[in-house]
């Protein structure tokens, strides 16, 4: 079975763009690849510098995961500051990694001209982030357009490693990319995104998440008079319902005596549906954190082992005769 | 007892540049202070990529320190690579340390003046000497001049680190400025300098070590007539010889009928008297490998300890939650 591999970046509450976007398809896939999915806490350290949200989110990221359906039976779930080994890969992979390339970087390059002041996280992470492809000899990382190029890094660094320490120690990962669902629309019609202000959180409150499905924009269509069925509600709907429901919603509205009012009642109920088992179950995973904790441990041990012998060899290789992994 | 720390470049053989420049201090220092010596092998990739050396050089140099005289049960002496929190260390630190500071360093900017290609290590090595000092809480750094942008680097990032996340964490280090002794002169009376091609080494072989004694450049003044006494022969045979002594060999020079050949010869007696007892403890040394490895795994494990402590209190402070050490 190929083995597949995905950070998950800790960065605060999910929305449904999260959710359709990505997360489905990793948990989708359980059963085709060999999953590793791994909470990306240090790589959040390059922009987030509260170490209270840090926490909170990692721990939240794991919950949301496991309650959609991530199942640690199937895929290894882990922390990466719980592999150091991340690290000190990328310590060897720094040294063949002209810092050109790093300049390069799309990600790197939006930042500074925004006239943000770098630290050197920013600029270094592409190859922590092929360190965590490479050493766990990844085959297949799903990746989205903008994360492509940081794939084609990784893919250079493996080769240039492998040719100058005559070696075949890194495997070449392949991209996979996510095949794109229909984009997800915010409350206002723009592409769901938590910098928008426009996201519907599947995990909120049953009160907050009436409160973001009422305020989905919509005309000020009397509610006697037909309306536009292609509207900010029944592309959310869609997500959700049969294609039948979908059409009987159309239907409603194009009859009149329909306001959006009970559509967004409809989509919400439409929603909770879809998420009730998995809100039940985040709520029970929330009451039992050693059971999180167990998860945690385990995942990182099987990850760990596969690490140590990587970097084992990966040191041998660049004549490093420390023994710290025999200790 | 004030901690200094040193990291040694595992980079070929040693000459009398490197001794009478910074180790002999070291080994005259060890009562003084609570010495942390570890051959720097993870920064020696930023520049020499033959790994068959690296291993080489990363073993004779502690074949050399332990012969020379640093003693195993007064310093903590071991691999850096040994302990690879160092690395993980130094990613934390990263993300607080602004790119521009680093293009600043004067090595770096040296290199690539010089239209060297950089790779990312030689860029960020500041960043991991930082962490190199900051995880064992060391009071003094003995520093050349060439270092001491280094140590102000490492002040900077501590303060940056205690001051964002608001802890006491990381010591500032002082700087403990090397004293100049007599500069060292090489066989040509340039700088002894490895890249100049004008050393004596004093764990060469007899014959090689008579090689270059004899190589020595003197000017070509006959045998019967008297010489200037202040030449490279009486300038290097002052680190070996008594005041007396260097008073009788000007005086010999002075005198006429003393040939420059005779005065080398003093000199490489001198020389092999002076290192007698360190080539024969050199030479058992090298026929004793386990004895070498067991110095370096107890080295290790003492250091291993004290930082392992330092990264899991640097990662509790940032909001990192693996528990990593603790399995």
């Amino acid at each position: 079975m190929k083995r597949s591999l995905s950070g998950i970046q800790p960065s605060g509450i999910l929305h449904l763009g999260n959710y359709f976007g990505a997360m489905k398809q990793f948990i989708d896939n359980q059963d085709k690849y060999e999953g590793f999915y791994f909470v990306a806490d240090y790589h959040s350290l390059t922009s987030l510098t509260d170490p209270k949200s840090l926490r909170e989110n990692s721990l939240n990221i794991v919950l949301d995961y496991l309650a959609l359906g991530l199942d640690p039976e199937k895929s290894t779930i882990f922390l990466q500051s719980d592999v150091p080994e991340h690290v000190e890969l990328m310590w060897l992979l720094s040294n063949i990694t002209p810092v050109g390339l790093l300049e390069r970087g799309h990600s790197y390059k939006d930042k500074t001209a925004k006239g943000f002041t770098p630290n050197t996280g920013l600029l270094t992470y592409p190859v922590l982030m092929a360190a965590d492809i490479l050493i766990y000899d990844t085959d297949l990382v799903p990746v989205g357009k903008d994360q492509k190029q940081h794939l084609e890094m990784a893919r250079d660094i493996a080769m240039k490693f492998n040719q100058q320490y005559e070696v075949e120690l890194f495997k070449l990962p392949e991209p996979m990319i996510l095949e794109t669902l229909a984009v997800v629309p915010g409350t206002d019609g723009q592409k769901m995104s938590k910098s928008y202000g426009n996201t519907i959180n599947m995990f909120a409150s049953k009160k907050e998440l009436k409160k973001q499905v009422m305020s989905i924009v919509t005309d000020s269509t009397p509610l006697e008079e037909p309306k536009n069925p292609d509207n900010n509600i029944t592309e959310l709907y869609k997500l959700f319902a049969t294609p039948e429901k979908v059409q009987e919603m159309r239907e409603k509205f194009l009859g009149g005596n329909y306001g959006y009012g009970h559509a967004k009642n409809e989509l919400l109920e439409a929603i909770l549906e879809y998420f009730g088992e998995a809100r039940a179950k985040r709520e029970e995973l929330a009451k039992n954190p050693e059971y999180v904790q167990e998860i945690l441990a385990n995942g990182a041990k099987k990850a760990r082992a596969i690490a140590k012998e990587k970097i084992m060899k990966a040191k041998a290789a660049v004549g490093l005769i420390g023994n710290a992994y025999n200790k």
